[in-house]
């Protein structure tokens, strides 16, 4: 028989997932669809459909039927669904009724306004018209961040929020090595002859180019039946329920890489979303293990697979039949060369495999000198200017370019925003290492446009999972280690080689 | 000084209007957007966001407000904003609260099961998959009206949640005058020549079909910052704000009539909705008067405007420049004709403008006699073809055509779906024939695809009030007259009687 309060526990949990996910759907549709005269009122509805959820979340009854339920979890198998609900939920609990209500409201307002400002400042390419509004976001992070206890570093709990369980202590040594035996891998590189990647800067059809997407992520095994996928100003994915998992794409005519990139990374999410044990749905355990794990699917089927030369020597043909003009005369390793072209940059999100962590590095120790106050607001842009100097050899011209650049900042907390990118990559080269050890078939089915070994093998392995287990537990269960930069590096470093 | 608790009723009543409207765009994606394996969670989140606002109509502590400010409301000016919003909020907290949240979930789950069911009988042409659950549907009807009180019929409180204030007593007469004087007309057509449509029956291509749609509900005052066009199964308008308001449109390929006259039908729905004043956004004013005058809006654009010889006068040429091979040797005579076409038939949605209400009064009249159980439910496949018989002299094949032909007594209450129809037709030709003595030139501005001075002379009577006023109050305040089918009469007859 069922436990009474277990199917209570479920039922108090579901509404909170489904106002989150009603809340996502205004949230897409926003982004996807919506005229601009929409634009108050359903600012407005999202907010209450949050607060509604955040009401949810930290009411007293949820809190004693959890107190209630503990023993129960005691007695179940500890991998069972149900003792990983509670146990998790338990988590989020008490997390989530440490922070007033008051709070989250002055926070959400709060950040509206400086997602307004920060439009303006981008615009102005000037950090000072958003600089005191910042300076507030930072008083309202370390707020945030003191709510909780036991921390080490103020930032903790605020990285806590994405990457549960990982600390300031875990990931500065992690990142200083890695950046260690990045540089002199960068300096050979640069060193070496340039790739030219003018074939990629031609003229692209959007029909085109949103024909090969569809098709290459209709292989990967995003299901159309179970998802969507529409254009946006930026690349996103969302999901709804474990049936309806949603990602956009944006198309620049004169740039194949941009599309066909950002929709193999959002197909990587979105394979993970559509992943999930039907068991799990209308729960909070119907979500990624945590978001550096996310991010290790989105570069999976990116860079591990998409960049890789296996893959192409499969699709190039096929994007060459589609784009004859462009690419008949390309032959595939200037094409494959062209698409791992390394260079210092000073946009993230543009940036190749080998820069694109030292970007990360320098947000998330920003982030942490910001928290510790050991950088004032106004010496930021300085700061971001040095350090992409300092790592990359590369300065901004603009503000827009450099402190303004990403939204995290300014549409959020300051810290724990940009960790889980590194981590994902870290991650995704020590997961693939273990199913390649596992089905060195896998190999050969990239070459042949099948990727159903290495799908199926996620799924078992970390996507049916959702979030019952932690990052660090999955790659523990899967790899019989801790998380560790060798994978990665190692990847980097026969990739790179060969190439330059 | 603003009073204080109309601020409070204003911040409650928002949260109401927000979660219907947040509802109205899941729904809205459902039938648009989502794919098929969204479906069930979405049912789920859709119910919850239903649930929620219910609780939120009926909570005790509106209820006490409401009280609190009636006094208020009484030294307000009585067509003020704040005084209109007090009086129909209370009514509509009077009716909300003598109806159990129990007995609304009961009803919601009962009717997805109805539906469900719906579409299997539809399939197997066979009402009897779906009689026991309609005889159910019946009882749930007959319970919801008798949680009113003070009703003279068990109709009346139904035909009252949409069109507030209509009774029986005020319907059947207008009905039947209207049936009296149509059943001449209509004789008297059937006998004359009868009008050749194949000129509508070609292959129109999808894309001109809605560039055509979108110039002429452009010219209507339709406005694109504040609402979209979308494809659907069937034609909706929908509204998520006074500034976000959609209709959706369908393409028949071979038939040119459907798609352009939904397309103006759902454009007079929506530019009554995008025409609310301002002030009224976020609370249950933001609506129309009732559903009866909802309908006139559609219908006036649809078919006083759309179906007119002025009107075509000046859109045939570009419809013409559109479709030349399908129209260039079509006359505007005969397109005038053909779409004008009047013909008895079974299907009510495809019905002329003369026919059209006879199909309503058919249903209109079953429901009584279901609710008032002269008429039992295993009859009603033989009673609707017998009316048919009777009013229009056409019989269904098959119950598909016939009783299971409209989702709304599969959909919800069987009672007070259907005269909002009619009724809006009535309303269409007084508001007109009002709107034509005041400015004459509106019958010069339709020959040139001009609509200004039509839509801000709505606006100004109707659009902007939203629901501070009933539609009889409206009528009576616009032409100093209550209802009357004479101006409807009139305008059927003197067309009519031009084409045939």
């Amino acid at each position: 028989m069922m436990n009474e309060k277990v199917v209570k526990l479920k039922s108090l949990l579901t509404e909170i997932y489904d106002l989150e996910r009603a809340e996502a759907v205004l949230s897409w549709d926003q982004l996807v669809m919506m005229p601009s005269g929409g634009a108050e009122a359903r600012g407005r509805q999202m907010a209450l459909l949050k607060k509604l959820a955040h009401e949810k979340q930290t009411a007293p009854e949820l809190g004693r039927l959890l107190e209630d339920l503990q023993p129960v979890a005691d007695n179940l198998n500890s991998d069972s669904d149900d003792a990983c609900l509670i146990k998790v939920a338990m988590r989020d609990y008490q997390k989530a009724i440490k922070v007033p209500a008051s709070f989250m409201g002055e926070f959400a307002a709060h950040t509206a306004a400086t997602y307004e400002a920060w439009v303006k400042a981008r615009e102005a390419k000037n950090f000072g018209v958003v600089a005191s509004l910042f300076g507030k976001s930072l008083e309202f992070s370390q707020q945030l961040a003191q709510f909780q206890d036991g921390y080490q570093h103020l930032a903790d709990p605020l990285i806590d929020q994405l990457d549960e369980g990982f600390t300031v202590a875990m990931i500065r040594p992690l990142f200083a090595e890695l950046r260690n035996r990045l540089k002199p891998l960068l300096i050979r590189i640069i060193a070496a002859q340039q790739v030219d990647d003018s074939c990629l800067k031609q003229n692209f059809s959007e029909a085109g180019q949103l024909q090969f997407g569809k098709e290459v992520i209709t292989k990967y095994g995003f299901d159309f039946n179970r998802g969507r996928d529409d254009l946006s100003v930026h690349p996103f994915t969302t999901s709804f329920s474990i049936g309806d998992v949603r990602i956009t794409t944006r198309i620049q005519l004169n740039n194949l890489n941009d599309a066909l990139f950002s929709t193999l990374h959002e197909a990587g999410h979105a394979l993970y979303e559509q992943s999930f044990a039907s068991d799990l749905e209308g729960t909070l355990l119907a979500n990624g293990a945590s978001m550096g794990m996310h991010e290790s699917q989105s570069r999976l089927w990116e860079n591990l697979v998409g960049r890789s030369r296996g893959f192409w020597e499969h699709f190039y043909p096929r994007l060459q039949e589609i784009f004859p003009e462009q690419l008949a005369k390309v032959s595939l390793e200037t094409f494959y060369r062209a698409i791992n072209k390394v260079e210092p940059s000073l946009i993230r999100t543009e940036a190749d495999e080998v820069t694109y962590n030292l970007h990360v590095m320098i947000r998330f120790e920003l982030e942490l000198q910001l928290l510790e106050g050991t950088l004032a607001v106004k010496d930021l842009p300085e700061a971001w200017n040095e350090a992409y100097h300092n790592y990359l050899g590369v300065v901004p011209e603009d503000h827009q370019q450099g402190v303004l650049q990403d939204i995290h900042w300014y549409g959020g907390t300051i810290g724990g925003n940009f960790q889980c990118y590194t981590l994902g990559n870290i991650l995704s080269a020590q997961i693939f290492e273990a199913a390649l050890a596992t089905h060195p078939k896998i190999k050969t089915e990239i070459t042949q446009g099948e990727f159903g070994t290495l799908r199926n093998w996620l799924t078992k392995e970390i996507y049916r999972h959702g979030r019952k287990f932690s990052a660090s537990e999955l790659v523990q269960r899967i790899t019989g280690k801790s998380l560790t930069i060798e994978p990665y590096f190692k990847y980097l470093e026969d990739k790179y080689q060969e190439i330059y």
